[in-house]
């Protein structure tokens, strides 16, 4: 982890919710998904396994969702640090620990199969944030072209999700 | 495989359409999701295993979506598979192959927090059946309390999707 020098927003998240299979860095078995700042959009990049296949050559709709809602969570996150006391202006990393969402709903189109091999690009845009909710439209491409989008509505994780 | 003996819908998927990380019984890093007639509705039992987790003590987001879209794929095949020729009443698998779906559109609500641990029941409703279009509801439960729910659009697997 690089903490405090990384830009990934998810090498943010307290430890104690750090374990997500999709995003969470103290997950070994898990994807392991990074995302950070673009401008005003948020992008993400992986590269699907050889295994992560529908039907031979393109990736399961499952994993895309899976990347989609993790990106979208992590998006939010970024919102609401940089809401309250990070000027990414100035450091490109927020200080310390940022707050933990969850998604409350996920919506994807899948518009064109995925190719299974080059890495996906995932781009977030928000469309809405409030102190509770952060609503993140979301695309993901594959050699210049969109494969899927989607859109997540995440939500401030509850306090009693975290188990002591 | 247990082929023509099997409740199952998704062993009877062609071979060379039976690789998807979620559900294809030819892909051994898989979930292999299996479903089957319950009367009118589709059902699916999965239990996760203990990586998949969202923060400790709870399912990720991402594996809920790929249960619900692979069983509403493997409901539209048995949908179709029925409108052809095949009686549930007279014999409880259908003859040989059947015809394999792609999500076209997935859509989730997470209504509260899935407990990691468990067997998850997965239940499918038919919305809507044509020819290229199966449109199936879908809850996600544990313990007997629904815990997500959402819809797949399933089409008809182009031709054009399967590799020589």
């Amino acid at each position: 982890m690089a903490k405090h020098t990384s830009e990934d927003f998810q090498d943010y998240y307290p430890d104690d919710v750090a374990h997500c299979y999709g995003c969470g860095r103290l997950n070994e078995q898990g994807h392991q998904l990074k995302s950070h700042w673009e401008g005003e959009e948020t992008v993400a990049r992986f590269t699907p396994k050889p295994y992560h296949t529908a039907v031979p050559g393109y990736v399961y709709g499952g994993l895309i969702a899976s990347l989609i809602d993790c990106h979208g969570t992590g998006t939010a996150s970024a919102v609401a640090a940089r809401a309250e006391d990070w000027q990414p202006d100035v450091e490109p990393a927020p200080p310390g620990e940022i707050p933990r969402y969850v998604t409350a709903s996920l919506q994807v189109d899948y518009l064109r199969p995925t190719p299974l091999g080059p890495e996906l690009e995932i781009r977030g845009v928000i469309r809405e944030a409030t102190d509770r909710k952060v609503v993140v439209a979301a695309t993901v491409s594959a050699e210049g072209e969109t494969t899927a989008r989607g859109t997540v509505v995440a939500v401030r994780m509850p306090e009693g999700m975290i188990r002591p």
